[in-house]
């Protein structure tokens, strides 16, 4: 990423810390879980994404932390409890142990729920007034519906059912648009509503969104088969070893490459109307497809 | 419960039933999990203080049902997530199965999640476009600063920490005000804001809150020593055999009776500036120190 991205991620990385409770402060393990959970590491792409499409609109207040805390806050969250023993069991994450290995499974549990809440809450403080209400309140309905059972939590449900399980292409895309989709969606329309973008606009940063989501999750998929555990910070293969269905295992490795470029052609194209003010997002949508972790 | 109380559960669970997702529609499995965790039983203790302070303060149109909604559908998803195996492991609630005995682990785990996003989310659709804007925030405020690292969360972690350990009193009611106090003060606290409540009246049903919040819990511990599963509809016993501490092992019985009593006559006291109106309200500080389960 260059060096615009790289000061965002740095953005988003103290606005986190500074929203976080103290590591030092009771129920000091619970906040702990909490901090180790979001903090070291990330690409913090959703964050990201809430920035980068504020600023295509004109828009770079200190409002936008909120909301760029509160995607990221319900992403650590989900891959807490994604990791747990009885999901996807998984040991490493972000190249270090997942939380429930150094906090235990109920510690872990109540992390990702103490997350799920603090995003919540720290959209409907707006501790900078400078969101009206109104657009406040579009806000949360979009992080709420982003998370729910038509969103995310029904890609992680989906998902489950998926393993071991024939899936179409149709159906794998499907269960992504969901899992991932959703929340990056999430992310591009709060960085759309906090700069105060028309419906047309809106229309096509969610074409954009939609594009850069299922890109992200097939290359993913593809590092899965590519990538070595070490690079990519998590386990290698995991994916495949599980019997869960991914791109390359249903229509191979070239076409997963094909859809790969054909998506994030299509993410460009959607927001070719924003010109040169649409900069950062296209840098955004080649990083999602070009990923070495 | 008389009457009135009576028909406003109804109206709580005709509510609930109508915001939950359909059981028939994908991911049906994660939709029968969010069910069954939510309808089929339940004191509906939170929804009742959201109506029946509404009403308190002349105010009963159709936005109390999100707001309704919304406290239970955060009971039922801490309830979830409290009965997994790495959390109390518990068996049987409310007469039946727990979720992840019925639905496993991961679904229940997930449900949890959904249960928790869908509170946000209908508190924030506010479909009657009844409640204006700055009050909906004030209300998700509410409901976020309850249910996060300095409410709910942190109070099941310091409830987990507590297994084994000599509590004093005051850190008993400490780890209680949190745990279940703070849900149930903001459901007082979400009624007083749609009603559109002064700043001395939610300072008077905060203290009634808090009383009622804290009666509800010596209660249960009363009935852990004195209740017969059957009756109360979980394990009795439980607590004193997993170690947890409760009112009756640090101060013995018959000081956790006059605490309660002492509790509800502050619950009383707080709202007696209400007078007629106070009604139901007076009737949930008898039912939360008298209930037989």
């Amino acid at each position: 990423m260059g060096p615009a991205l790289q000061a965002l991620i740095l953005r988003a990385e103290q606005a986190l810390d500074h929203r976080l409770p103290p590591a030092d402060q009771s129920p000091a393990d619970l906040h702990r879980a909490m901090r180790y959970a979001v903090l070291g590491g990330g690409k913090r792409l959703r964050p990201l994404l809430v920035y980068a499409t504020a600023q295509a609109l004109g828009e770079d207040g200190p409002q936008l932390d909120a909301a760029a805390c509160a995607v990221e806050l319900i992403h650590a969250y989900s891959l807490v409890h994604d990791d747990l023993p009885a999901m996807d069991d998984d040991a490493l994450r972000r190249g270090r142990p997942t939380c429930h290995v150094v906090f235990g499974e109920a510690m872990a549990i109540l992390a990702g729920d103490a997350l799920q809440a603090l995003a919540f809450e720290i959209l409907a403080e707006d501790t900078t007034r400078q969101t009206d209400p109104a657009t406040g309140m579009a806000m949360l309905r979009t992080l709420g519906r982003a998370c729910g059972a038509e969103g995310m939590a029904g890609g992680q449900a989906l998902d489950l059912a998926a393993v071991g399980q024939p899936l179409t292409l149709a159906q794998l895309e499907h269960m992504h648009a969901c899992k991932t989709g959703a929340l990056i969606r999430a992310s591009v329309r709060l960085g759309a509503l906090a700069a105060g973008g028309d419906a047309d606009v809106l229309q096509a940063l969610d074409d954009y969104a939609n594009a850069v989501g299922l890109a992200f999750q097939v290359r993913d998929d593809i590092l899965d088969v590519e990538g070595e555990s070490i690079v990519i910070g998590k386990t290698a293969g995991k994916d495949a070893a599980a019997g869960k269905p991914t791109f390359p295992s249903i229509i191979g490795l070239d076409a997963s490459r094909a859809r790969l470029a054909e998506l994030t052609n299509a993410a460009l194209a959607a927001i070719s109307p924003l010109g040169e003010r649409g900069a950062l997002l296209r840098e955004l949508a080649h990083y999602a497809a070009q990923r070495a972790s």
